[in-house]
């Protein structure tokens, strides 16, 4: 039986258990640890050479604290990475950790609902790690990600999404066809229903769900080779999965 | 030339700066990091099938706290760590992450100072972590720790150190005789002054230190492979080090 795909709703509920008694994690911890995973899934399939300018794209979410998470390590691994955030989320981590990209000379674009800046950006960039929307999305998609999704997707550079392409319903995929088609998925903790059809290279994050929670909710995750924080899923199908 | 070895003075302010505007890391982020690194240097030298049972030694400073992390770690590696932590610290994050590893099921030996417990432990153990104390160590060793690590060291056990092996002096060393001999050692940020002699594996962990900071400090940190977050030195001899 392989890896439970989940509901948007449970998905919530998993992330709430982490950080109350049953897992009794900290934001700061679980994001450090999800932007670490998105960092090293980018890393394994774009290497730093042929790659190096990494377009860092983050919603105002904690999707898009894993973003910037993950665009303080891939500096770290050698990639000139630059963060595009046009709706700054208003949590003190964000500020934080946008703060400690700032110290890594790791350029921010102006915020600001101009597409102009982003169009610049992708004519000079190698790969986009897609940070915008993650499991708590409900569309439509609206300004300034709606003409920041379409700019994207018209660029065709290879995209590495984090957790749920952005612009995809949670449990439908991209039924609106207005999401992302990435070409590499990290899921976080457990992969969602929408991306059960999901065709690229799929790798799983989230090295940090308790046995006992893990059990509750018949995850059914797969091992996680050696001491990485990432383990790449076979090529999904329904047949292997398991909806609610 | 090599990379810098700290003083015990430059070692605490790399610390603050680290926390302060110049890194603005929270302490959650460098401990999950720290103790993720110590985790993983462990794993790399141990196997987990020849060395399943890891006893995590924790002090009561933060050193201990990197020691809870690494535990929960090596939990997720497939080891069976135990937590031996006779002075929990008073900090909430302490708490924290003990109740992480409790929800792990990783067992925290009764805090006591009795040391029939770490004898019992120490028997049925392959290998220890050894993060009792950390570069703010200030001598003479008191109780409980004088007896515990006279039997850490009588168990010829194979040890881990973090940072600086507990009992040396962060800038002398093993002077006074009454210190831990580990086989490895994982240096956080930039190894210290007392550890400059030292024969054994040594490894460097704490790959989040901003390019401004390591050029301020002249840290000459080496280059950290692939998306790894440890490297390993070369053995060590005072030709290829800079004291300050």
């Amino acid at each position: 039986m392989g890896v439970r795909y989940l509901t948007a709703k449970l998905a919530q509920q998993i992330d709430e258990e982490l950080m109350n008694a049953a897992g009794a994690f900290s934001l700061d911890q679980l994001m450090e640890l999800a932007g670490l995973a998105c960092a090293q899934t980018l890393a394994k399939v774009y290497d730093s050479k042929r790659y190096p300018r990494v377009l860092v794209c983050c919603g105002p979410g904690n999707q898009g604290g894993d973003g910037l998470v993950a665009a303080r390590h891939l500096g770290m691994f050698g990639y000139k990475p630059t963060i595009y955030m046009p709706k700054p989320g208003s949590k003190d981590i964000y500020k934080r950790l946008q703060a400690q990209c700032t110290n890594m000379d790791i350029t921010t674009l102006e915020p600001s609902t101009s597409v102009d800046s982003l169009r610049d950006a992708l004519s000079s960039s190698d790969v986009i790690l897609d940070a915008i929307f993650g499991f708590s999305f409900k569309g439509p998609v609206r300004v300034p990600f709606d003409s920041a999704l379409s700019l994207i997707s018209s660029s065709k550079l290879p995209i590495v999404s984090v957790d749920i392409p952005s612009g995809w319903d949670v449990e439908e995929g991209n039924a609106s066809g207005v999401g992302l088609e990435p070409d590499v998925l990290v899921s976080l903790t457990a992969p969602k229903e929408g991306v059960i059809a999901f065709k690229g290279r799929h790798f799983l994050g989230g090295r940090f769900v308790p046995k006992a929670m893990e059990q509750k909710f018949e995850l059914n995750l797969p091992s996680y080779p050696g001491f990485d924080q990432i383990v790449e899923l076979p090529r999904t199908s329904e047949a292997n999965s398991q909806k609610l």
